[in-house]
């Protein structure tokens, strides 16, 4: 089915002018005269010739694609809408300056090794990196490989904070668990439990913060604390166990939509009703939240545009945007906004 | 954050050897003394230095990446399980393989240009595409892009039959849905209707073709067949257009199960029980067929399994795999078999 490759030195042959000659109109024809070029061009048309970027990128340095690692089994990267709305944003965002998306599957542990060579190894121009968790080799990874790299969330290694030119894009996760959970103190709610999400993330970490924040407290009462992993399962089982500490609880704050949805089956098959026994809210707005019977009450972040404006930085970096008001690319902070429904 | 990468001129300096002699070492060491050789390797190690594979794939025409090209938006490739399946099936041969898979996001006819462009430039060994429709310019840009590339469903284009090199996985869809339809005129269904799927895909097709075979037609009654999209939305439709053209049928054949999960909701809309006044069968037997109201007599398919023969095709088409039996890879067909649950 596939014929050979039509090569420099066919085109070469072609246009009867030397190899240089054509590798130096096709990386931009400086130098060459105008007669010359024109027979070149006409040769690389005729032959349907389309240059090496392998031996291009060694000239121009660009391979005109970014790759995307998450930080997550592809299991959960495809079953999570929060991931494939983050990639949607940045998708497009890419696609408007006709760079690729290249998405990096992985399965474990082991999969970082090959991952780290192929980023170390000149394929890509840059990397997003996003659902770090607090022991990935990944930052040390994109740090070996010398790309340039946008994270999505706050980074939470020793010394990110103090590293000037760490880019991220992250929501105001603490600020929007205080919203949430102040909006239940407001309804009356006095038990108010919390269903973490992976501690290791600072996502799941910032969001506990807020929830102390907002009722006033430094510590959480251990009666009202369960550790979920930002999966429905993961919701399912913290709400039994916190229904087996704690029979009394009115309320409880779920560390995302899955959760949320997760503790919403286990209060049905435990005969409570939502939100007359248990006031129940989530947090990031999916469109499962309003399909939810009841349907919930959550914090809606711009996922989308979270993802948007990681590509974006990216190309700041890499020179291809301009950084807004003409300064340097700099870690962005997107607001996060309670969405009340029936299930508070 | 990000340090310059070290350069083979560093090596060559820190070792105090000419530059040629890092490249034969990094390249395999052929006819360089040990003593050399060593001196380079501590080098190596001591800068950290990572070969540049732009650089490195000019001579050893590897990259170690294949690219995964659904022919679909993005949005349906994260809402349809199915693509999830297969692309898990690849991810673990290539993976066993040392072989990285980089999936190629795309929204639309725009972005075909530039993912033509990025596999003609030599970015990856071979390229594995599914999901294709009559029209798709894909499989011409595999041609010309010179890459090794397997086919996810037998491939429909003028010609391809012809083709002693093309390779392919498929399941035998018209076998299974022969099954189908032969199932339910077994249970008496007399009004047997059918929702297609895009009939630009060999897929779709073929499933209409079984249906035809069960009821011994060669055209469908037209009040009974309804197009469908292979998603939910697409079935709920049909099946209402069903429904008002004929009241009377008693059974449905959908063209998966995301299509039969739509026509579920729709035949609970109106009232009507399942499988008491219509029985609905669906096909491909996703988690989700298991988990319907009521569960979901469908047709299975080793999904996973079909994505991991495309994997180990292509892996055998660049040498990285035996055929089995010795012989050159060939085209896959696997059975499809009919799984019967209470909608039936």
């Amino acid at each position: 089915m596939h014929g050979p490759r039509p090569t420099l030195e066919a085109v070469a042959a072609h246009a009867g002018v030397s190899r240089a000659t054509v590798s130096r109109v096709v990386n931009g024809g400086a130098g060459v005269r105008k007669s010359l070029r024109d027979r070149v061009q006409a040769s690389v048309a005729e032959l349907g010739y389309v240059p090496n970027s392998a031996a291009r990128s060694l000239v121009t340095r660009r391979t005109g694609a970014v790759a995307v690692v998450i930080a997550e089994p592809e299991t959960r990267v495809f079953s999570d809408p929060f991931f494939a709305q983050q990639l949607r944003g940045i998708s497009r965002e890419l696609a408007a300056r006709d760079t690729q998306l290249l998405l990096m599957l992985l399965e474990g542990r082991t999969d970082y090794d090959r991952i780290g060579r192929y980023l170390a190894g000149g394929h890509v121009d840059g990397a997003l990196m996003f659902s770090l968790h607090r022991d990935d080799p990944l930052p040390s990874m994109a740090n070996a490989s010398g790309l340039p790299t946008v994270f999505g969330g706050r980074p939470g290694w020793p010394g990110a904070e103090d590293d000037p030119d760490l880019l991220y894009v992250d929501t105001d996760n603490r600020g929007g668990a205080r919203q949430a959970v102040e909006h239940l103190r407001r309804r009356g709610r006095r038990r108010i439990a919390v269903i973490t999400g992976p501690l290791d993330q600072t996502s799941a970490l910032d969001r506990l913060d807020g929830y102390l924040d907002a009722l006033g407290l430094t510590e959480p009462d251990p009666a009202l604390i369960a550790h979920g992993d930002f999966t429905a399962e993961g919701g399912e089982r913290a709400m039994a166990e916190l229904l087996d500490r704690s029979p009394g609880l009115d309320a409880v704050f779920a560390g995302n939509d899955l959760t949320a949805t997760g503790a919403l089956r286990t209060l049905r098959a435990r005969g409570l009703r939502v939100p007359q026994d248990v006031a129940v809210v989530g947090y990031d707005d999916l469109e499962q939240a309003a399909w939810a019977e009841p349907a919930l009450t959550t914090v809606r972040q711009d996922i989308q545009g979270m993802g948007q404006m990681m590509a974006e930085l990216l190309l700041q970096r890499l020179g291809l945007a301009d950084a807004s008001g003409g300064g340097r690319p700099a870690p962005v902070v997107t607001p996060a906004r309670l969405v009340v429904r029936a299930s508070s």
